[in-house]
Order: C-alpha cells, then structure tokens, then sequence
C-alpha cells in the first residue's frame, strides 16, 4: 500500500504511543473500581487525581474544575443543557410567556452545540444566533448588539473546526459577563493547539475532547469555573463529585492527561512548525496560479487550511486525494441527495462557485514539508 | 503482595485478553474517524458494523436497534429521559395540571435510574415508585395495581446490583404494553451472565455497561426496539443513525463486542460454575454456626451473594478483608459522617441488625474453589 498523508487531524488524530503505554496498566492489570474503598482502588484512584491536575495545569484550571465526560459532544451538551437545567425559570411558558433568548450562540458552532440549542428551543429555552464576518469571527459589536439581561449563557466556539477562525473569546466573555450571562467556549479545535489560559479567558465553562490532541476516542473534559451554576447532565453515582455519575474510565482519562500534556510542552514548536508547512502549500498553490480562497481570518488554528476552489466539486476531490492516498475533509456536509454546502460556509457568505469546491486540510505536528508538497502536487494535476 | 482474591465483579470485572488484543489495532494503527468518507475510515467502519452485529446476536435484536454509549449511566438516563423528551405533554404544568405518573420504576434500582427519574419530575414528569417484596421482587399484582394510562414509561431492571434479584421481566413487560406504556429494563448487571432474548423479553429499551461483562470501562450500549419513540440525549454529529452524536470509540466497542460474545458463548458453563462456588460458599458459613441471611430471591444473578451478619459492620468487614487481600463490596452505601444502610436493603426491609453487617461477594467466572475457601475462612475467622 502506497504511503498515507493524514491531513485530517481536525477530524480525529493517532493516538500517542506514549498515551497508549500510560493506558495499558489500567486497560490490563490496575482495573479496579476507582471508587470502591479497597486497594485495589488506590493506583487508579491516584491516577485520576493526577490526570485531573495534569490536565488543569494546561489551562490554568484549578483541578477541581475539571470534569472527564465521554468527549466533546458530551461537554457541549453538558455546558449547554446543564445551564439551562438549573433556570429551568428561563423557559417560555404561562408564567413567562414573552422572554428574551436564554441562550445566545454563533451562526457557526458546531453542531454538538447547535443541535443541543435547537433540543432546547424544543423545551422552551429561546435561542437567539449571532452573525459572524466573512472571515467566520465573532464580533464585539455582534455581541453587544443581541445580548440582553434574559441571556443566561453565551456560547461562541474558540477556533472553528471547518475554516479555524479563533474568536476573540475574552473579549466576548467580557461582554456577556457585563450583562450578567455565563459564558461557555467549545475548545474542542483549540485545546492542546494554541495556548489557553482559562482564568485569563474568564470563560465559566469550556469543552474538550482528547481525540482531537492525539488521545484516546472517547474521553474529554468540561471545565467548570467554581461556583457556575450547571445541572448535572448524567445523573446516578457519585463520581465528578457529584457532578457527573459513571464508573471512571480510567485508562482514557490516563491517556488523555499524557497526552495533552505533550501537546502543552511541545506547543509553540508545533505551532511554528504548522505556520511554515501551511505557508509552504499556500505558497505552492499559489505559485501553480490556482483560484482559490482560503476561508477563515488570519488568526487561525494552526494547521486549519479550508481551501474553496472555484468550480471545483470538494467532493470529488476528497475522493481523488483518497485515491493517492490524502486524507484530508470536505467543507461541506453531505448527504446521499445533494452536495449542500456547510452551514459555516453558509454564515460566511461565501460565493456559491468556491463554496461548493471546498476541502479542508488540517495538518498535523507529524506532517512533514515533503507531504506537503506531494500534497500540492496532487491538488495541482487534479485542479488543472 | 499476597494473591489477590477479586470478588467485586458487580463494581467492575479485568478487561479480557482477546477484547483487548481486538482493541489494539483501532488504538494504534486504525485511527481513521469511522464517519469519514475516505479509505482510512474503511477498517474502522467495518469493525463498527461488525461489533453491533455480534452484540444484536447476543440478545436477539436487529444490528440497528444496538446504539452504542459511554457506559450504563448514559444507556439509564438516555432511555429515561429520551423517552421523556420525546413527550413533553407529560409534564405537569397549567395545561396538564392532574395528570398522573408518567414514569413508573421500582423502589430498588440502581442510582444511574433513580437519579434519572428525580432529575425528570424536576422537570415536571411525574415518577411514582413500585414496592418491592423481602426478596427484592416486583410483582406483577404490584405493577398491576400501580399502573394506570398516563404512564409512558416503565422502568424495571432486570437483575439487582446489591442483592442480585431477578424480576419477572416478561410478564411486568407484558402488563406495562397492556396499559399502553414502553418498558425499559437496566440490564447492566444482566447482560452476559444470564441469557437474554429481547424479543422474549418483549423491552422496548434495555441497558447495558461492557465493564460488568470484561469490556472495557466507558463503553455500553442502548437497545432501542424498532419504532420506539425516544429522542436522542446527546446531540450533534449523524452518529449512531442520528441517535446518539460523538466520533465513534471503535476501539472499546470491539473490545465490548469481543467480551461479550465470549461471555455469551461459556454462559451457561459460567452459569453452573457461578451456582457450584456459591453453594459451596454458603456451605462453609453454614457449617460454621454463622448467623446471617443471603438478601435475595433465589433467581440471582449468577455469583451475588449479599450476605447480612448479624450485628456486624459491614464497612468494617470491608476492610479487614482488603487486607487479606480479598475485594468485596459493602451493600451499604457510606458517606464519610454515617454509615447508612443502602435503598435497598430499606426497601426489602431488612432488619437493622442485619443490614448494617452486609456486605456483597459478587464472584465471577474465573474465581475458583480455592479462592471461595480462602473467603470463607476468612469470613468465619474475622465474624467468630
């Protein structure tokens, strides 16, 4: 078989053999019930108290503020439907017939976000959606101009996972926390790829899933500013302290902590090393005088190149790219009827003649510049 | 370190072997996102269906009616409250004001349901609680009588996690469709160790968690009967045919499906083991003069043994036994202030000179006679 690029990190990422060696004991030999009062409870208990702090030190969260969950879906619908869970007086009802949006949230977010809104629009809750610029950000003045008193939580994405535009996340939370809503980031794109300070953020709650920075499937966090007022989603045991019940899935959330803190030590090198291989593909596609846009603003996840060519179909690139062996995504959604462009590239008003001819490459720290330019090469002969 | 004696197999079970040699090639090498339309995803894609066949073969449903989780906890509160979700017009509010119990569950299920269930009349559904017998029975005169047209749901589990008792699924099932409600049965201590045949069973909705069967920890899944209406609890991706969103966790749910198969293939050999390390237990403390009672009825789920000496305590016994290096579990549940009997040994109204000296000894396949008679001299020692 002819050698694979993995372009699609945004999508999932190999898990870090490292992270896998961290794993295997509590996988093979430690399985004990962290909550049970034996020793054999100890080593994974442990364990669980150390990945908890590793993992807030990378953000600067106090380990307490930590909760594991079973990735980022679950974080977002957690932050989101937790919130509301516990105002369950922001509902439209008799009593409350005509108030504002309790929840406020980007035309872009994704859809762990966007379809737990609209659950919650089915329960009562109004959502109100935020317009973003043709670069995919949230602005100040967008924010300024939809937010009310009646707003409880304001939910704006860290870095898109289609086009990688970062949003000025402690701008709006500065914003919201003004007229008094809570705010929640999905960090899902952003943790583990671009330095996050939470306190310095001042977001109250923010989403993470470890597959995204090289950890197991299936493991992630939300982070709970002490003292938000939030629901818990999950409820039965008295794992999370309280806040979210299961038997602790150790092994993941041992692999989780290791791996993310790779991705923290290593941050600024794979940051840079990400800015030159992306210059060097724009560079190449640029040389070949193709016509493209490159969607997003300039202050991007690193590695995030959304590229709508003109006339082309995203679809069958990725199918050709796949027949040399690239991995990379589609823009879009699909379904089996029709080609529909993506509701991100829908709220960036992206012409109709690029939109539909869009792919998104998202490289990784493993990516080297040789598969970069097999990478051009390949879009290059396919496009011209 | 001594040999350590596992007799905790209701808490957790080890991962097997083959589950985790099955594992291995989705953690490492087949990362490829399972929902992603490129050749890297055809493995992963291909396990998934594979998995949820073998695990539909193991209950007697269709492969699109197994959905799959991150444990019991969500399966419970994902069949709760979807169902719920799924009729808003049971909530008791101005235009519903008398309606009677929506929910209807018994007094002794496991937290991850009953937490659920208050979760939802917070919400405004009302929950009525069926009583249960000394032997933790449900009877079919108890449904009978409590059952009334507005429940839209009735939840039962099948097998008990502190005593072990098996209820009358069938025929509580049948009573429940007769008066027009769903039946949902928590099968988390159930699947694997006692045969199951849904469609006997008649459920709607059955539960289930791969760490009771060797699976591994954060990993479950949902039976969904075809046509039954219940709306999704996590929202986002197309995941799961709509149902359950979040990048799939290949890798643990091979390693379910393999732990599965491998339980449901011995099951009856198990079983018969299981009974032979029981009665020679009992044997042992018979013959010692020991005053205690076994709670439960006597159809058990194989290997519970939760026995009640009498004045003993049972948090004390825990501990003297971890350090013989034998793992067992208190019935009690015990918060740092008290030691409190458990819900269900309340609700089978066990005597309190009885319950405060329980403790559960839930044996598996792979302890053996010896290890029974090690338990059991050390029972005796310590009680006499």
């Amino acid at each position: 078989m002819k050698q694979l690029i993995y372009a699609d990190h945004a999508a999932t990422t190999k898990l870090d053999v490292d992270a896998f060696e961290a794993m295997k004991p509590f996988l093979l030999d430690e399985y004990g019930n962290a909550s049970q009062p034996y020793a054999l409870a100890r080593k994974p208990k442990r364990a669980l108290q150390e990945a908890r702090a590793a993992i807030a030190r990378c953000i600067n969260a106090a380990p307490e503020e930590i909760f594991f969950t079973s990735g980022g879906t679950e974080s977002g619908n957690w932050a989101i439907k937790g919130v509301a869970l516990a105002h369950p007086e922001d509902r439209t009802n008799r009593t409350n017939p005509a108030s504002g949006a309790a929840v406020l949230t980007s035309s872009i977010e994704h859809h762990a976000v966007l379809r737990a809104c609209e659950d919650l629009q089915k329960q009562g809750y109004p959502v109100a959606y935020l317009p973003v610029t043709r670069e995919g950000a949230v602005t100040a003045e967008a924010l300024e101009s939809a937010i009310t008193p009646s707003v409880r939580l304001t939910s704006v994405m860290l870095g898109n996972n289609e086009i990688g535009t970062i949003q000025p996340i402690k701008e709006l939370c500065g914003i919201a926390h003004r007229t008094g809503s809570l705010f929640h980031t999905d960090a899902v794109q952003a943790v583990g790829h671009v330095p996050i300070d939470v306190g310095d953020l001042g977001v109250d709650l923010l989403s993470a899933s470890a597959h995204k920075f090289n950890g197991p499937k299936g493991i992630g966090f939300l982070y709970v500013k002490k003292g938000t007022p939030i629901a818990p989603y999950l409820n039965g045991g008295a794992q999370e302290f309280g806040m979210r019940a299961g038997t602790e899935n150790v092994a993941s959330i041992v692999g989780m902590a290791v791996a993310l803190q790779k991705h923290c030590d290593a941050l600024h090198e794979n940051m840079a090393h990400l800015r030159d291989l992306e210059a060097r593909l724009m560079g190449h596609l640029l040389a070949a005088g193709m016509d493209f846009v490159r969607n997003g603003s300039t202050d991007r996840i690193p590695g995030n190149m959304s590229l709508s060519f003109k006339h082309a179909d995203g679809e069958a690139l990725l199918h050709r790219l796949d027949l040399k062996g690239i991995c990379v995504s589609t823009g879009a959604a699909c379904d089996t009827a029709v080609t529909r462009v993506s509701h991100v590239l829908r709220a960036i008003g992206l012409d109709e003649d690029y939109a539909r001819g869009t792919i998104r490459i998202s490289l990784g720290a493993s990516n080297t510049a040789e598969e970069v330019d097999v990478m051009a090469r390949a879009l290059i002969s396919i496009l011209t």
